[in-house]
């Protein structure tokens, strides 16, 4: 386990280049010596797993599967076959996880909710190991219970990744665990559960709970810490940088990626 | 141990009618038939304790102690030396608990952070003793662990309590602390530590990381769940109503006053 980190290991998910389109995000990690992306399936048009396939760049991960809680079993069924064609789309792309950030409550009733994501990823299990496909349970910041997921602690992504015996891990993702005082315990009780780790910076003051994320070194999270942490415990896979804010669309893109390259490789 | 609740706990904690002086609360108060108050050390002018001492409404509470971490030893004593004059403020105005928020990190090291704010509780202790005023460590929202506060769970909030033999205990504020899958627990735990039960609502979408809370009722947080919990766990005080939102401050008072009451009474 090195202290300081080979650029080989950067995933560069590309909501961090937002607009830019697929072939465009290929160019641009050929001219970065960038291997390995992450995508959203919102930004796979026709043919995109072909293309994918066709070049030499590794899909470190398929965002997202997840939101199960709804306030009715029809829609809880809608969504849990949404899910199904999630899974085929990660498996056509030859990824090894699906990232799941699990959604929000339908009501005040957090608990159900929870119950309602632990069927929701029971249901969907058996196509992901046929696939071949990992689900990864992302949790969330806590700030984002009420729009995107009931899930928002470590603690509880690792309960339910272990309740299943096997086809469903964690995704540890900095941003969204970094305040958790007990976050290098969990991360510990994680061991070999781990299938991916993001990192991205909480900048001060944070001005937006969806899209207000930071270029490493602009904020306050310990990434080395972290991610020698996710290593002890095991993970040596790609690092997804993932930094979601609308304000990096107004940089040169090329810039960004060699500032990212270059934080990355001292910071993280 | 009652399902419905009498106005008689509720205690309007004045950030909820920002902008009223002194003079114009206690009238307000009087008026809705509210006998008790939360208090802000910045809304304390000249002679506020003894006008309120002259007055017939309790004060359940004093905000705020704490913002301990500080990058020098000189500025940390600065910190103990007003958590002092604030535990002496608390005194004067006869309350019984001095509400701590205890401070964000001054660099990336959250656990140094935590430990300035132990030692800083320790501090302070003796004189909170001998003031006959306790404690109350409130952890805050994940989402204020930069600017406000690295105590961000109910978890190390009772931790810490317990870590000290008496004079501290912890406020348990629904917005903070209702997201936490592990919350019911963490109430109970803090058995016999409880001095403060604070009530607002959790809107969605939540547009600031600060003062975005809502009117009980108008979010996503089961209040009557949490208060059935913190009175299992003994807990008998005052219930303040703690909503920060520059919005109220455009709505009628008095019907604002009224609003609060009656979600009061049929919603916490």
């Amino acid at each position: 386990m090195a202290v300081t980190i080979d650029q080989s290991r950067l995933s560069l998910n590309l909501k961090t280049v937002d607009g830019w389109s697929l072939d465009e995000a290929l160019e641009g990690c050929a001219q970065a010596g960038i291997g390995t992306i992450g995508v959203w399936r919102d930004q796979l048009g026709n043919g995109a797993a072909a293309r994918l396939a066709a070049s030499s760049v590794g899909v470190s991960g398929l965002c997202r599967g997840g939101f199960f809680p709804a306030s009715t079993a029809r829609e809880r069924v809608v969504r849990i076959d949404d899910n199904r064609r999630a899974i085929e789309e990660a498996a056509e792309l030859g990824t090894p996880v699906l990232v799941m950030v699990c959604g929000p409550a339908p009501d005040r009733d957090l608990a159900a909710a929870r119950r309602m994501v632990e069927e929701g990823i029971e249901a969907i299990l058996p196509d992901a190991l046929e696939h071949g496909v990992t689900l990864g349970i992302e949790p969330l910041h806590p700030m984002m219970i009420g729009e995107r997921s009931v899930i928002v602690t470590l603690r509880e992504a690792v309960d339910l990744a272990v309740a299943f015996d096997h086809g469903v891990g964690v995704v540890v993702d900095a941003y969204h665990v970094f305040w958790d005082p007990y976050v290098e315990a969990e991360i510990d009780r994680a061991r070999g559960l781990i299938v991916g780790f993001h990192v991205s910076d909480w900048l001060v003051p944070t001005t937006s709970t969806v899209a207000g994320r930071g270029v490493m070194g602009d904020g306050i999270i310990d990434l080395r810490r972290l991610r020698l942490a996710v290593e002890r415990a095991g993970y040596e896979g790609p690092i997804e940088v993932e930094i979601i804010n609308p304000e990096l669309s107004s940089r040169d893109r090329d810039e960004l990626v060699r500032l990212v390259c270059e934080r990355f490789t001292t910071l993280v």
